[in-house]
């Protein structure tokens, strides 16, 4: 059955007018439609809050108790998507973490280049930490491009000296804009989504001229001592596969609480596609207990009054 | 708390008379105190049992209901250690896990060099077979060599057309017996316990000239396709981090449903240690819930109701 729903999914996917690498304006129409075009489920509450002066949909669901947030960066190779085309993950997310969710409306490119979405990112945190919620409290995810984005703000907040959240989640992360993972040519042949000159221009777009190594643009080549426990998922069935394991690699290295997850035959950010495929729910219930249990350590660590205490810096688990 | 729990135990680990490269019949005695001089709890039960013409102890834990069983190998590089060194360790994955556990008394070097080990791990999985247990009701671990073993039983039993079991969970397997990880270099100066040198006394004491290379030696290098769910822990104070980083990683090249978690700061099978290490329980927590997890899937698929219980997936670090 998991193999048929894969199947399908696959063959949507290879079918779709989606060309990661086309014209910026035309896409994100397709982008939009393809991505944004299912009702939101009847359980699902949002609204257009500002987080330090960024614009953000605060997402709840499943009605019961919410404790702590989570900072979420939709994808679309740091050109194409909203916070809006996200919520329908941002809502999943929430439902099995039991959190709020902040899906980032950050500036895209090619209009805004680098490191416009990682300032927005940053002044994002920034603004949630104003709202009076301590670091420990706050937990960061993001898909594909937003996955990179988390990454990048992790590391912003070590070169400003701001408090670490509770723990990252990542999903196909793209952490290397440079393309030189193996898998953009051991998997070339069995993605049905992304191809490296796709992503090549998506970078040359948001990078214009900037170095592709800086550690905000590909997080991959940062020094990541100090970043909290960090869950990275990634299919077998996509180019940026080595993407999510040279991370979790350059993790163990420099000793963070990583866990790498690969899921054979999976595409690009299949965790969008759980409505109709096993893994990408089995995936995000991983994805909600991992942060729910991260959030719950730290918040047992801090002792009572739960969220009274202002952030402390912290190096994770 | 956690660092200094650590601490403690790493300085315990560099204060050791074990050395792994020792002389074997010396250093078994000083392993089998080492490891084995906990009383076990009472909540545990062993019998000494036979599985294919190989002696091994079934251990059950914890006093409730179990289903389904590990076959569990344990370590001390091919040439120490034993089944009833191994209880302990065993009982704490009986326990989370809610299975039987059968420890494997394999065949140690040198007297019995390779591959006499990887026979004796696939007599004794064939003997569970023969007892009527079905494959998919079965998962194998092991810790350092011995989760080196599970994996090249699970090469095995790929080259005799056998079924693969439901899962596998390795500790720090050593899975590469050229010792050709980076982490070889980067983390010798923090690991506490293991040398490359005195892995290689052991390498070479096995393989007594076989190649190094040969998948049943060093898993690492073997065709990983059509392996089932992958467990893979380690430390990140150890110079065999990278054998279990590049086991994820050729899993995941190799389509193999992989999650590989890292431990900042924790020694060579940490999980040892759990009665006083929370990052040890915690890994072991996972164990069981990883293995548990699969052996509830299993029975889901195969129809007929073999559980009462539901699979919760909680493996999320």
């Amino acid at each position: 059955m998991a193999d048929s729903q894969l199947g399908a999914i696959t063959d949507l996917l290879r079918a779709s007018p989606l060309d990661m690498g086309g014209d910026p304006h035309t896409m994100r129409i397709v982008f939009d439609e393809m991505i944004g075009s299912h009702p939101v489920p009847e359980d699902v509450r949002t609204m257009t809050v500002e987080l330090g002066g960024v614009s953000a949909i605060e997402v709840t669901a499943g009605g019961g108790e919410v404790s702590g947030a989570v900072l979420y960066f939709h994808g679309g190779g740091y050109a194409l998507g909203s916070a809006a085309t996200s919520v329908d993950l941002a809502a999943d997310i929430a439902r099995r973490s039991r959190t709020t969710v902040y899906t980032v409306d950050y500036r895209l490119a090619p209009e805004n280049p680098f490191p416009a979405a990682v300032d927005d990112a940053l002044a994002a945190y920034r603004g949630l930490l104003d709202r009076g919620l301590p670091a420990e409290a706050i937990t960061v995810s993001g898909e594909s491009a937003g996955g990179g984005l988390a990454l990048a703000l992790l590391i912003a907040l070590k070169d400003a000296g701001l408090p670490q959240p509770a723990a990252a989640a990542v999903l196909s992360p793209w952490a290397d804009l440079t393309q030189s993972g193996r898998s953009h040519e051991t998997k070339a042949a069995v993605d049905p989504a992304l191809t490296r000159q796709a992503l090549s221009t998506r970078a040359d777009d948001y990078l214009t001229g900037a170095d592709p190594r800086s550690p905000l643009a590909s997080p991959l080549f940062a020094d990541l001592r100090g970043l909290p426990p960090l869950l990275i998922q990634a299919g077998t069935y996509e180019i940026l596969l080595d993407d999510a394991v040279r991370l979790a690699a350059k993790a163990a290295d420099d000793d963070v609480a990583a866990t790498l997850q690969t899921f054979p035959g999976a595409p690009h950010v299949f965790q969008g596609f759980s409505a109709v495929l096993a893994e990408g729910a089995r995936a995000l219930d991983q994805v909600g207990a991992f942060l729910r249990t991260h959030l719950d350590r730290q918040a047992a660590q801090a002792g009572p009054p739960l969220l009274a205490e202002t952030a402390s810096p912290t190096d994770g688990s």
